[in-house]
């Protein structure tokens, strides 16, 4: 800072030292992506005068990168999953994502969740954010159309659909082409300003204001100088994670340092380090997510992964994030994903990450020698593999018989997917502890007065790598940054 | 806390509301395991008044659980590394530490460690720890004699012994039976004792004090009331992990909650805690350590690992601990150790851990069908591990050719290794940022003044449940703590 005031991102600065107020609200939301604007728009419509500030010069942040897919559905099914044959049970919804969130899942935000996610979906539709009445049954990241739901996750997989019956929950807005994340964010950044939140871009938080026992206020840099934001009842962090930091990455998740592609706008980490100098507790800041968008063509499902050993590893009919969670945690850095000619040929590939082909040829003995592997480590792989398929069987890792099919025509061909030859996108999960109220909580879970969080500043629904599913980021920030908000707007000092 | 002062684990009391100095000293010090006692020792000899707290009623703390051994080397050896004829370099040692620290090692960490071991083994010696001239060629986890060196770790094992010219550096003290670190911990109490470090037991840390600035002592609770600790100096948190706080690794590392045997004393991460409401901050707090120590005998080692889909996935030969590491990631629970009649039988069983026979038979196709794998699973894997064993290769994994022999004389026999079925002890890996100093560093890394850490509560050379190596958390714990006791007793306000 260069005015006298001691402070940092990891040192809030004290209440009594703060020379003036420059703005005044009763709540202050640090980020405008998903998170940020919902709770900003809750809060103002609770009554609350909101203060947004945004390090960038406009609105959207890292949810408008997104394919703007939010995983909705429970109670029956929304009108689209309904139209579409899916009558989806909120328990099922529940199950699923306590399967996803992982050993470390977050119950009471999943109950929560589920529990009103048709509402959630009602209040979306209610901001403008369109949605066409249209399923694709295919296998797809996001729709290149302006159709709306997709499989976006492994719900049909081994073992998640043994626990909850399967649906396709994945609801992408009415937006032609990739990127709809900003369309959503577009919505969502007018209802903000109609609702009279003050928006101040190009503003930057760079330390809370503590009287050591509550949060006060922040102090910010906009044009060179500090500003000292008071808030009245709260702080919002809705700042993002920290994937683009890529010193603190090397220090709770060095895995990631593996993707050459974080998938970030700001997201320096910043919010969550604000809310540990208040007594914070970051968590589960060592889980990540990594993945290589590997389909479509769904084809592609039918064929195999095998690590640098020749082994399988995964049942390939689940969510691409998934698959690439276990290609991350194989020994050795070469994978490959093989295909035989009805998989591979007859299938466009579309996929993003264009995999190169590390090996191809007339029998799968050429294919092993081509990609130097022992012999018998490839060949007998695919042989158990095939044997096995032509029963309609994956005896190891299960994957549904739709997919089951010996790779047994020629030509064949091994696609590279080495994590440093290809597009890996990753992103953090770890944050801080909260509520589902967004209260901020301390390392024993008492609440931090003054301070909540949401989105991908706090650890939220999504939290774990090999259980995530697109579209949980953007339900989680959305609506939890609603739940934030409103109980931000209530509190009382 | 009874009194007024509103404070905790993770909200430091203001210097300002402290009532009194119950106590006063240069230097306050908290936890009394192998990090504390050399902290309160260096500190103590540079001339600092020195207090020391310890929850316990006595000194050890989980320094006193382990073997006693110390990983030591470097500088053409320790005396009695050079009369088991190892001139053990310098720089084998630094990138050995530097490999077995992973993708977020601490390389100045290391290099001030490679650097400096031999003196530190005086210095261990001249305390009155007592090194008996003797060395251990087989594999053990520690001696159940009163030998000193033996092979602590993965230093000959694929891919460790191909960057850094392998040497044994577990130096075990002259202690008859397993449980040395109770000695080792017995010696340098004494030696604290002699310092005139004031010690007071059945005294826990509830919170820090600062002025925001810096760290000016803390409240402690003894006898059911508050005392309020001054530290002129520093306070020095050397108060070990979180291995014991269920909570904690649920949130950090939930890997470890499939481990029943947490290896700790208090362990409750309160250290950490502390630490992090001064503003310090934890990292790498999503890596563990847990391991089921399988051998001796070393005929095991010629045994194959395999997981519940009959795949092999590591070098049977390097550490008990990077093995385990690996048997964590596996998917499934299921994990056999396989033997024939020569590995097995010849040798008596003499682990730690006692694993159950999941399935004994004339043949490998008799022991699949036992363990309900599909046929050829596990079958095929034999068959190549043997083919290739007779040729002395294991061109997958790299086990060392002196550890290969073709698993082909019968009764085979499947060892059962479930993590849940066995004794698998674990520990977490995650702290404080510090300097090598053991100043303790905030996310930006800055130094938070006045507060120190060492051991367990720091991030210090083990940091990585791959590369861990027996005596690694002693030897970073004695080692560090003296830095940081030295450190902390030029400390000027």
């Amino acid at each position: 800072m260069s005015e006298a005031l001691e402070c940092s991102l990891s040192r809030p600065a004290s209440l009594a030292q703060v020379p003036r107020w420059d703005h005044e609200a009763d709540i202050v939301v640090v980020g405008f992506g998903a998170a940020g604007a919902c709770a900003a728009l809750e809060a103002a419509r609770s009554g609350a005068r909101v203060l947004l500030i945004e390090t960038a010069a406009g609105s959207g942040g890292t949810s408008a990168l997104s394919g703007g897919e939010i995983y909705l559905g429970g109670g029956g099914g929304t009108p689209i999953q309904r139209a579409a044959g899916f009558n989806d049970d909120t328990e099922d919804l529940y199950r699923y994502l306590v399967m996803a969130g992982g050993p470390n899942a977050d119950t009471a935000k999943a109950r929560l969740y589920a529990d009103n996610s048709l509402k959630h979906f009602e209040w979306l539709t209610a901001q403008g954010i369109e949605y066409k009445n249209s399923y694709i049954a295919e296998r797809c990241i996001e729709p290149a159309t302006d159709d709306c739901l997709i499989w976006s996750g492994s719900e049909e997989a081994w073992p998640f659909a043994a626990q909850a019956r399967p649906a396709p929950r994945g609801h992408c807005p009415k937006f032609v082409g990739m990127g709809g994340g900003r369309y959503v964010m577009d919505v969502l950044a007018r209802r903000v300003l109609e609702a009279g939140v003050e928006v101040h871009y190009n503003t930057r938080a760079m330390a809370l204001v503590t009287d050591g026992r509550a949060v006060h206020g922040l102090v910010a840099r906009s044009e060179g100088t500090s500003r000292y934001l008071r808030a009245r009842r709260a702080v919002l962090l809705c700042a993002g994670g920290f994937v683009m930091n890529r010193a603190m990455v090397k220090q709770h998740v060095p895995l990631l340092l593996r993707s050459q592609f974080p998938l970030g706008t700001v997201d320096d980490g910043s919010g969550i380090l604000l809310g540990a100098s208040a007594g914070g507790a970051p968590i589960n800041m060592g889980e990540g997510f990594a993945t290589i968008p590997w389909y479509p063509p769904g084809s592609l499902v039918k064929g195999i992964f095998v690590n640098g050993n020749g082994q399988r590893f995964i049942n390939e009919d689940c969510y691409h994030g998934r698959v690439s969670n276990y290609i991350l945690r194989q020994t050795g850095e070469r994978i490959w994903l093989l295909e035989d000619h009805a998989t591979f040929a007859l299938g466009d590939m579309q996929a993003l990450a264009k995999m190169e082909i590390g090996a191809a040829a007339e029998t799968w003995e050429e294919v092993e020698r081509e990609l130097q592997l022992p012999q018998g480590a490839l060949t007998e792989t695919v042989s158990f593999y095939n044997r096995n398929a032509a029963h309609g069987v994956d005896p190891l890792f299960h994957k549904a018989a739709k997919w089951l099919k010996p790779l047994d025509e020629p030509p064949f061909v091994a696609l590279d997917c080495r994590i440093d030859h290809c597009f890996y996108a990753s992103f953090t999960l770890g944050g801080l502890d909260t509520l589902p109220g967004g209260e901020v909580l301390d390392a024993e879970r008492n609440v931090v007065a003054g301070l909540f969080a949401a989105g991908r500043t706090a650890c939220g629904l999504p939290r774990w790598g090999e259980g995530y599913s697109s579209g949980m980021s953007l339900a989680d920030a959305s609506f939890f940054g609603r739940e934030a908000g409103r109980r931000a707007a209530q509190t009382q000092r």
